[in-house]
């Protein structure tokens, strides 16, 4: 394969920038960055890349375009491109929800391009192009979206891309990958938020100094609630639907705990606790966290 | 110091005899353990300890009683022993709520006996005494509970104890302590627990086979979703006042961010997730987590 452009080339912009040139993927990588603080550092890292100023008639000779901006952005991405794209080039994504976005996608995008949707499950509290990194992919799930009109080869050239980057492919359509990750990413997300912004209103209100206490539990949600708020605005905006119904089973189950509380309900309280002990041992078993207890911290 | 028991030794009674036993701060290290299998575990780790077997006549000669059994023990263990005590002996625990338990502890032991609650911050989502470490208390912060008729004397000695051990002292009263800890520990287990719950509800009743990408935020909540489901039931039945009220607090900042997602509201949505990554910074400030993304993960 010849010639990919990466637009955005924060985090996992230019982690992929890395892996792509380490396994020499393409023989030639092109990224589009808007953000001259991000660009001052890309030229810093010294990756191998040719930097776009302009998304123009360039675009024509793309075999691969990966959008890895926000999801805010994609609309005006779109926008801008389209006259220029090729029905050669296959466009893919890496954003974390799919229906919505896919729908802005195909109302902008002109007909005939290879619009192939994926999410690689891989990311970090911290962003920008100085904190990506060439493993940031290794053995981490890539999700590629196939609905009704997907195109089986453009599926199979993508699912080639990611196994090389280092990804284990799974297959499936927009509707359940929004309601699988609506449960497994964006909910744990927004609860990390609600529980840090509500130490913090209890902090001002008792005038507690509680942070300095914080390695009893609320350390934990700290770090996935310094995750990037851009991103994650946009993740909350464009799954409502499941996010709002994860809410209000959380809140159903979170009750429910509170009444086995105050009633001293021993024999349900203790069910309950039993119970989520063996989604951890799921979780290593599958490796997908690894096996030392506190994760490990020193 | 010649003398000290500790009462149950799993994952915090066995750090600590690890500690005394290298830090030689007591000549005499006991303990009592109830439960057979944690037994034989201690004799396999070879901790030079004696072991009691009955908690009889040779209490009288403790200078330090440590209980560190799940709460819900303390009233047994206070009333099996309360005979034996000495007035010279000071009485202590690894609690992680105060207020209730000290009422329960000052109704059953005799008076003179010098009750000074501690709470060492420190834990694991793993148990039983072959799980210590001998720096599982190295530079935690440890609450010594100083109430109205607390003896300074008695608190004195607890606090070299406790820094000996490798622990930062602070004192505060009861009250105070459970609100704090209500909001920075109780209420985060709890959410993490409901969380996990709440996955595994919608995985049944979805029948997606959703564990295997908890990597996307779900695998750090089940960290301390597999703690010891005794020692948190005991924490959530003896401070349920306080949590009750921090699940309200969540539970009322939870369901505006829902309203804002409902209704697009950028702009106090991005403030929301903004003001959250000021603690981070904070937490890591303040040495109470690691300085590395993703807890160093590797």
């Amino acid at each position: 394969m010849k010639s990919i452009l990466i637009i955005g080339c924060g985090l996992l912009g230019s982690s992929l920038v890395r892996k792509i040139q380490k396994k020499k993927i393409f023989k030639n990588i092109f990224i589009y960055e808007k953000s001259k603080k991000n660009l001052k550092k890309i030229k810093k890292l010294r990756l191998k890349v040719r930097i776009l100023k302009k998304l123009d008639l360039n675009l024509l000779h793309f075999d691969l375009i990966v959008l890895c901006t926000p999801m805010s952005e994609y609309k005006n991405i779109i926008l801008k491109i389209n006259k220029y794209l090729n029905s050669k080039t296959i466009l893919t994504d890496v954003g974390s929800s799919k229906l919505e976005i896919s729908k802005i996608i195909k109302k902008n995008l002109k007909k005939n391009i290879n619009w192939v949707p994926s999410h690689p499950i891989a990311g970090s509290e911290v962003s920008g192009p100085e904190n990506g990194s060439v493993d940031l992919f290794d053995n981490k799930w890539c999700v590629i979206i196939k609905d009704k009109n997907s195109n089986s080869k453009k599926i199979n050239f993508l699912k080639t891309f990611w196994k090389k980057i280092g990804s284990k492919v799974i297959i499936m359509d927009s509707n359940k990958h929004d309601k699988i990750f609506s449960m497994t990413s964006h909910l744990p997300h927004l609860i990390a938020y609600n529980l840090v912004m509500s130490a913090q209103d209890f902090e001002k209100k008792q005038k507690y100094d509680l942070i300095k206490f914080s390695a009893g539990g609320l350390r934990d949600f700290s770090r996935i609630a310094a995750s990037n708020e851009i991103m994650w605005r946009d993740i909350f905006f464009t799954n409502k639907r499941n996010i709002s119904k994860a809410i209000d089973l959380f809140v159903r189950n979170l009750n429910s705990l509170k009444r086995d509380i105050k009633l001293n309900n021993d024999k349900a309280i203790l069910r309950k606790l039993i119970q989520t002990k063996k989604v951890r041992s799921k979780i290593i078993k599958l490796k997908q966290d690894i096996n030392k207890p506190d994760f490990g911290r020193v």
